[in-house]
C-alpha cells in the first residue's frame, strides 16, 4: 500500500526565526496590517510503500528526525493518509 | 478575534524539485528504501486579527499570492482556525 507523509517543519517557540521577522514586516507594506506574526518553516511530502498506517508513520518520523528537521532549532508534525 | 492560517507551498507537479529529488536519494542512506518519492516545499504560519474566518482567509489568500508562494512554479493550501 501507499501513502503520504505530510511533514510541517517550524522553529520552536522562542527561537529566532529571522525569515519569519522579515515576512513580518513585509505584510504591512502589501497593504496587510491585520497579519501580526508570521513564522517560516518548511513542508515536505513523502510517498511511502508500507504494510500500514503505523509503519508509514514510523518511516516518515525517521526521516524527520535523521534528514529532515533539525531538533535543536525545530519541531515537526506528521499527517499520515492513504493513496 | 485572533486566528492562525496554516500555508502549505509545494512545487507544481511536473515542474522541476532539486531539492525534493536530493533528498529522496538520501533515504536510502539512511536505511529508508521505502520513501519513494519526496517533494520539498514551505510551510508558513501566520497569526492574523481578524472580524470572522472568512476574512482571515482573504488576508492569508492575498499574503500566499502577493508574497509567500510563486504562482508560476508553486501551488498553495491554506488552513484557518481560530486562536
Amino acid at each position: 500500500m501507499k501513502f503520504l507523509a505530510e511533514i510541517e517543519v517550524l522553529p520552536k517557540k522562542g527561537l529566532l526565526d529571522p525569515q519569519g521577522k522579515a515576512v513580518t514586516h513585509s505584510m504591512s507594506s502589501i497593504g496587510l496590517n491585520n497579519v501580526l506574526e508570521v513564522c517560516v518553516g518548511r513542508f515536505i511530502t513523502l510517498e511511502i510503500e508500507a504494510d500500514n498506517e503505523s509503519s508509514a508513520f514510523e518511516a516518515a518520523d525517521t526521516a524527520s528526525k535523521k534528514l529532515l528537521a533539525n531538533l535543536i532549532m525545530e519541531s515537526y508534525k506528521i499527517r499520515i493518509s492513504e493513496l
